[in-house]
């Protein structure tokens, strides 16, 4: 039946990954490599380490404590769409700043070859 | 004692703030507004209900599901850095055009001049 699975899963292109978070353990199912799933890991494992000394903290059940982490790394997103935003707005800036610079050089260009005829 | 407290948050320019995700409430003292942490909250209550037809997230523990959540996010915010990344790039790419188009228009410009003098 291994077996069997294993092609499964050959065939569907996913492979199966075993994280750990803190003392718990989930298997993964799904497209993303180990390397990707083991550095997401890592990443919620230095939040919870980074709480570990916040009495405060220590003080919520897991259930809170889980639920102040989802908070935590959903501001890390949202920071991260921000600056999505604004580095997309910067891309913009600089293409209107080359479409720009390129009518310039044609105008030059245009006079150059003017003064050619003369 | 209430408004001593009230004092406190005004002088550190901390806010209280009563987030709600699924049937778990916390208060969360800091400098985020209200209505960022409700958009953050309204985020992680969308992952939960995506879930919430999925057979096997039903069958996990409440912490397990916790697990899989805080991965869920971590992944959205790690796909957001790829992205940041790659704008960062795009950015470079730009400048160094722009610089290129900056040079050309300097030749231009002095090829011009000395046009002008013959």
């Amino acid at each position: 039946m291994g077996k069997n699975f294993d092609e499964e899963q050959k065939m569907s292109g996913k492979i199966d990954v075993e994280v750990r978070i803190g003392n718990r353990v989930l298997t993964i199912s799904g497209y993303e490599s180990e390397e990707y799933l083991q550095k997401v890991a890592t990443y919620i494992n230095k939040k919870f380490a980074e709480y570990a000394d916040d009495d405060g903290f220590r003080k919520l059940n897991s259930d809170m404590q889980n639920m102040l982490l989802e908070i935590n790394i959903a501001d890390d997103y949202f920071k991260a769409k921000k600056q999505i935003s604004l580095l997309e707005e910067k891309v913009k800036e600089k293409e209107k700043e080359i479409y720009d610079l390129k009518h310039d050089l044609t105008n030059y260009q245009v006079r150059l070859a003017n003064h050619g005829k003369k």
